[in-house]
């Protein structure tokens, strides 16, 4: 086995910690953000230009790739590595979410704020998956064919897709279910999750001779502290077919203002010598909470979508270089950034190609979100080893949530 | 003056030769396809991956230029090639060719055959650009907006964009007007090619702690014989101020089938110590045609404009990427080729992406057509040299079209 995850050093509050995680295809410094590439390519850039930024490792979706291009496609081009040209290390998701949020048709009630939808997500109209206790049915958002998830199905299909890092496949709920209904989620995502160690040593042990993939458990739990550090024993302690999870990802439905509370809940009860995803997590007031309770990687879209409609990152807060006050801005994004957008092209420039709707906007501003994150995370850990993490929190959130651009 | 070219190697039909022209911003190999970035960027791509790929220079438009974000911010930016991060050879066409096709709105003219169309161009209605004696006056395709350019704003909005290679403001005419129009307007041409030479030495006086900026004179002449070769004999001996053309584009409305044919013709009158340059071609049997007639440089869309749609060159011919033949194609787009592309992706994953809709199709299809493109010139150049132009021709051309894809 070629995956391992060993601390390097602890912060002063019990949970912050750095670390390595090694995987077949190289080692992540941690605590580390992993950027998203949906469907084999973070949008709108070159592998080489995440690579360059710092970025160690990418995330892609299972539930996309299952539907384009199929993952038999990619596990006949090789694996997602090599389909995609990143030869560093890869996560996939297991679907789970995307199959309730994107399949069902119900991605607004997870970002949207209303008791009104309450009862919309319980009507069987509105939900066009149908979780039962053996999987999920759901139709695809591309074309509306019916598809069928179950554990077994996910193992296979991260199988076929072969990343480093693979997850459980978890039911999806959302802060509008309620407790009782979470509590029979979570009990059904528990023998899931055994279902998907066994499924995962039977498929290691078909492919032994692919480069093995750890597998992380998938945390539910909601907002319910009962819940969340059951789920964290649960699965901290889980074994089956004589292995255990290789990880943990912390995930589902999490309210911003309490992520850092969250987060510890389960830390606390989670074994530590094994490193925990946060999933869906990227913007910066919530990567300092994530590291500080011990979290040890992250992945979120925020970066790259944001990009895309030119919203950038920089100390100061974020803005759209789009706007008007830009087109005679000869300053680069940010001063302080040492990225290749803004060692080389001025505002002024990004706000021209925005205007004129050229596909090098986005390309740049994505290099430079990305690297403005990744940089971030890496400074959390220097810091962490430096024993100056609250320092550099309240220092960099201090300048940034003043949004003074 | 940091303007030159040299001549190193004579063609045995007398036309066809490779040279150097010298910039201030660094040499250009002749013959030489210059990629086209209209505002400010080759489309979907890096700069670093145009440079990569063996590109010399790149062309930009100075009417897209003009109307977003304004020549005078691209002056403020410190002029084309710092603004896009272009630190080689610019070139800039006229806006001549611009204000006719895209604010005239008679671009489906020069596209479309039909002889119903003669009609529509002169009709006022159709004509939403006014041609006068002292200029143009044209609405922008961006806002409808009214503006006018004449050969003086024409170098004063290339001189403020700064480009290593500007083009004089000429008319454009259409296979479609009379041969008694094309005469009129030819003679406008060369009264506004005197206006340009006048304008572009004062410009040059006035701003001459600039990089030097070499005027090219446009010769029009449709398919008439007489007219073009008047044309090339006009412009090729023409003075004013004291000043002469540092070179010639060829330009206009051309038959395909006729087009090594009119190259020949000017080549012939035009003085054999400066380059010439062929506006507006770029597929691979005309490229021969130009090269073999005496042309020396060359720009076009259409390496990038079909990239866009998936459409990719291969030595068996062009084909579409996302077709459903290439779903499980693991090998590249050209065995033969050694681009980024293909030499880091299959056909399957470009497939994937172009279905997938993702930025980086186009991205990685125009990094591999733009290459294709310069590298073919680049090897006529080689073969130019090694006299084996005409079996390199016959052996390309004979597996090019043979479409065996």
């Amino acid at each position: 086995m070629s995956f391992n995850f060993k601390i390097t050093h602890k912060g002063e509050n019990g949970r912050a910690r750095t670390g390595v995680i090694e995987t077949p295809h190289g080692p992540i410094q941690t605590p580390a953000f992993i950027p998203v590439g949906t469907k084999a390519t973070v949008k709108s850039t070159l592998p080489d230009s995440i690579s360059s930024l710092g970025a160690q490792a990418v995330l892609a979706n299972a539930y996309h790739l299952y539907l384009q291009p199929g993952s038999q496609t990619i596990d006949e081009a090789g694996g997602l590595g090599k389909f995609m040209n990143w030869p560093g290390p890869t996560f996939t998701d297991s679907g789970g979410f995307q199959v309730m949020s994107l399949g069902a048709g119900f991605k607004k009630v997870i970002d949207m704020q209303g008791d009104s939808l309450e009862e919309s997500i319980t009507s069987s109209k509105e939900r066009l998956a149908e979780v039962d206790e053996e999987g999920v049915t759901f139709k695809s958002h591309l074309d509306g064919s019916s598809h069928r998830f179950t554990p077994e199905i996910s193992m296979q299909v991260q199988h076929e897709i072969g990343a480093d890092i693979i997850f459980a496949f978890d039911e999806l709920t959302t802060l509008y279910h309620d407790k009782r209904y979470q509590e029979d989620s979570l009990e059904r995502t528990r023998r899931w999750a055994l279902r998907c160690l066994d499924e995962h040593d039977r498929l290691t042990k078909e492919r032994k001779e692919r480069p093995y993939q750890a597998l992380f458990g998938v945390l539910q739990g909601a907002h319910y502290e009962d819940l969340r550090k059951k789920a964290a024993r649960d699965l901290g302690t889980m074994s089956s077919s004589g292995i255990e999870f290789d990880g943990f990802g912390i995930g589902g439905a999490i309210e911003k203002s309490r992520l850092g509370e969250i987060v510890g809940w389960v830390v606390d009860e989670l074994p530590e010598s094994k490193p925990r995803h946060l999933l869906g997590i990227g913007e910066p007031t919530d990567l300092f909470e994530g590291v500080e309770n011990g979290a040890d990687t992250f992945d979120c879209v925020a970066p790259t979508r944001e990009a895309r409609t030119s919203a950038v990152y920089s100390t100061s807060g974020r803005f759209n270089v789009s706007g008007g006050a830009y087109r005679k801005d000869f300053s680069p994004i940010d001063d302080s950034c040492q990225c290749y957008t803004c060692k080389n092209y001025s505002r002024a420039y990004l706000n021209h190609l925005f205007r004129s709707k050229e596909i090098l906007g986005p390309t740049l501003a994505t290099i430079h979100n990305v690297s403005f994150i990744v940089d971030l995370v890496a400074k959390m850990r220097s810091a962490l080893h430096n024993g100056e993490f609250t320092e550099f929190k309240d220092s960099f959130l201090g300048k940034y949530n003043e949004r003074k651009v």
